[in-house]
């Protein structure tokens, strides 16, 4: 998103601030406040608005409901000394996450691999925030999450998978990670809002309508095509579906097609997200090979190829960490939307308002 | 590809006996020459006539002009109890794969999850060989090579990674696995040559000429676009970009952009590819969790979704199953280039030409 025209701006301490006290006040212990603040934070930093400050409402109506437990009793099972299983007991997803991506690093310490299975957890914001923990202790990450359908099946007419992120993080000499957070579909459901909103077409193969053909038109949206389009959808799905395997079937829990919705109107009952986390030790494979230098030189080759019409290549993760440069000098950008919803909060939870840079 | 109008059919055991005795010949050693047929009929039965029996010409090319040694020294070092290297030694890249996911296999059912980077590797064929060898075995696979390159990055004007495949396979309750295996760009290299050569256009987004830009004239193509084309490519260009990762960085192996070409002409040098395989125990996560069988209730749920104008939705693997069945009624079919090449080889190698099923 453009930070241009948003003149209401906070430093992340102070966002951190609100979203801790907002939260405690909501219900939430200590553990959970923390781990939904470092998500969010982290995923606004980045640019990754999406999945950034703007959830904080709705995780205060999931706690409020009932849906999400705020001091959840979470049980960590190590089955096998490279697997485990977390059971979220209803919990923030970003809690579990957090969590058993710290227990899969740990086993990848140990033995050069874990792996974590996570059922009975919820929404857990932006999958590259588990990802990334990884890759700061120096290993390598993967996390992948289902979530209630909204993307067809190649050649279906009926949303059945969620947009099912991957998100792939590995540790670089001498600079931020490697970063690759990616929905199975082309595009967000919240990129339909935002372009009806202003009126705008959407890009071609990217949505559909009821009856799932393909439709430019946000007014006509019924769901979102898996990455590919009409013609190599099954690609999107196929990775969507793998997805879906790794996050309910591998933790037992509801698949995709059959959880709630996110968005409600149901905020009491618990819903059963699946998650799975991978670690894997790089030091742990081929002897004496330098990984995270090998990286920096593959990024290295990478970033000098030339462009189309002049355009810069980049790599997965060089938007994010521009944009967290950039926002933790200048502040993180609130948009009219979220100016209006963090003040309600602030008055609902009796929590100081948040405070704007100059 | 559809199997009208080709009326030479071999059944398997004899394309298996003419595989074999050809690679023998050629001075394969008796387990890679196993290993390479496995893979090719195992790709040719299930209609993956890209990486089928096509490739044995190429294959025997590289054999006698000593990129690949025919009597590899394979070596494997279990690193950690989950974690392992294959030097390859400059063999075929199927007894490579199969003997990589051998051992990922053996520890995931001693530690739940196994992980062997492969090096000193060559073209492997089909990435889904090895993880439905996984599968085969009870275990989620995942298996994934990079190669030399022919795609473009997002907004990029040049190739850098190669189609880069991931293949993933499932154990399914009372059934065929689920098997996802597909390049990380939209087609396959070989899809323009075969469009340029019964004057087709491509379809749009997929492929580009010199410059980067788009075209869909087979004649006018320099690269292929990643997955999602000129929009979304950054997320097949991000997938691409994991694997190489996963292949080459982490078993210290040139990275694609790097590697000599496939096709030659250079048929001496070995060319250094590496691979990533993984395989996970699927009842090393939650308790009491049946998990070929919520594989099926899955699959059940996806082919049972509505189709648009009424196709059939699809699982992953279920083209493949399909062909496979029909095929080991009806016999592999060959083309007629195919038929050229393979009385050649008989010719040149002194083996009993193919014998076509009646």
């Amino acid at each position: 998103m453009s930070d241009a025209c948003q003149d209401f701006r906070v430093e992340r301490r102070e966002l951190e601030r609100f979203m801790l006290a907002a939260l405690a006040r909501a219900g939430a212990d200590a553990a959970s406040a923390e781990a939904v603040s470092r998500a969010l934070v982290t995923a606004s930093r980045m640019g990754t608005d999406s999945h950034g400050l703007r959830l904080l409402p709705h995780y205060v109506r999931a706690l409020q409901g009932g849906r999400v437990r705020g001091a959840p009793r979470m049980r960590f099972e190590r089955r096998l000394p490279a697997t485990g299983y977390l059971d979220a007991g209803d919990g923030f997803g970003h809690l579990a996450g957090y969590t058993a991506m710290d227990h899969a690093a740990t086993m990848a310490d140990e033995v050069g691999v874990g792996a974590v299975a996570v059922g009975h957890s919820s929404h857990f914001g932006a999958a590259g925030c588990y990802a990334l923990a990884a890759a700061q202790r120096g290993l390598i990450g993967l996390a992948v999450c289902n979530s209630d359908p909204f993307v067809l099946l190649h050649r279906g007419s009926r949303p059945f998978h969620g947009t099912n992120p991957i998100a792939f993080a590995a540790p670089v000499a001498g600079g931020s990670p490697y970063l690759l957070d990616m929905a199975t579909s082309s595009i967000p459901w919240n990129r339909v809002q935002q372009y009806g909103a202003i009126g705008r077409e959407l890009p071609d193969q990217v949505a559909a309508d009821a009856e799932g053909e393909v439709t430019r038109t946000p007014a006509e949206v019924a769901a979102l095509l898996p990455l590919g389009g009409s013609d190599f959808g099954f690609k999107g799905a196929g990775l969507g579906g793998m997805v879906e395997v790794l996050s309910s079937t591998l933790s037992g829990m509801l698949h995709g097609f059959r959880l709630l919705p996110m968005g409600g109107p149901d905020m009491t009952t618990p819903r059963g997200v699946g998650h799975f986390f991978l670690a894997l030790r790089p030091d742990a494979f081929a002897t004496g090979n330098p990984f995270p230098e090998c990286l920096r030189q593959y990024l290295d080759d990478l970033r000098a190829q030339p462009g189309r019409d002049g355009a810069r290549v980049m790599a997965p993760g060089d938007r994010e960490w521009t944009c967290q440069a950039r926002r933790d000098a200048e502040g993180i950008p609130l948009d009219s939307a979220n100016q209006v919803a963090y003040a309600e909060l602030a008055e609902s939870l009796g929590v100081r308002a948040l405070q704007p840079l100059d």
